[in-house]
């Protein structure tokens, strides 16, 4: 028997929702979805703060823009399924998906959503 | 007498060269002229990137871009005197600045300058 310190494998975790097969594909198109309007938004806040640039400050200004956006979205879009219900809790906060987007999820997923969703309302600056 | 350790001003530096008042007038001008023409490069760059940008590894590539270009121009672009015909010479050999701006310089500095432009010409990638 394995000594908890040596045991690498910590799959599954425990009260780990199992996610179905037709429920993957419904989290991999949603998922993809709110990336992409996502990036979107971003190409074109950046057009527009390119084509409005006067100054060098506004240049450094799109270069931060980007740089904390690449950050937040490369933090934010975790598609492990131990973190999908936080991700799309989350995601709808933000309105990048919505109820339709999730159609067909269990559930138990569909309330692990909506309870992440109302923590993160919780957490918006006032 | 201070120990040399106490020393605190190190002021002049050895062998730097005496910049007149009418040298300063034209070394800041011709320093900021060469910083604006490459800022103006920088920012036609960026609007057409952010113009031409069709998918989301376009957008990072704009953000790589700008971050690359503000930290060269951050170490490029350094105006104290002890460094000044060095910098010179660089901006001269990327055709920042011609012999124009720089007229009304001592030989002593243009000597220094035209010295560092082919040393900075025997650097470029083949």
């Amino acid at each position: 028997m394995n000594s908890p310190s040596a045991n690498q494998n910590n799959y599954p975790y425990r009260n780990e929702p199992t996610w179905s097969k037709s429920e993957k594909v419904i989290a991999r198109r949603a998922f993809d979805a709110a990336l992409g309007r996502e990036l979107h938004e971003v190409t074109q806040k950046a057009k527009q703060m390119a084509n409005e640039i006067q100054q060098s400050s506004d240049l450094w200004d799109l270069e931060h823009y980007l740089t904390q956006r690449r950050k937040e979205i490369d933090r934010k879009y975790d598609h492990r399924y131990s973190q999908l219900d936080l991700v799309f809790g989350r995601l709808r906060r933000e309105r990048w998906i919505d109820e339709e987007d999730l159609r067909g999820l269990g559930e138990d997923k569909l309330r692990a959503i909506r309870s992440y969703a109302k923590f993160f309302a919780g957490t918006d600056p006032a």
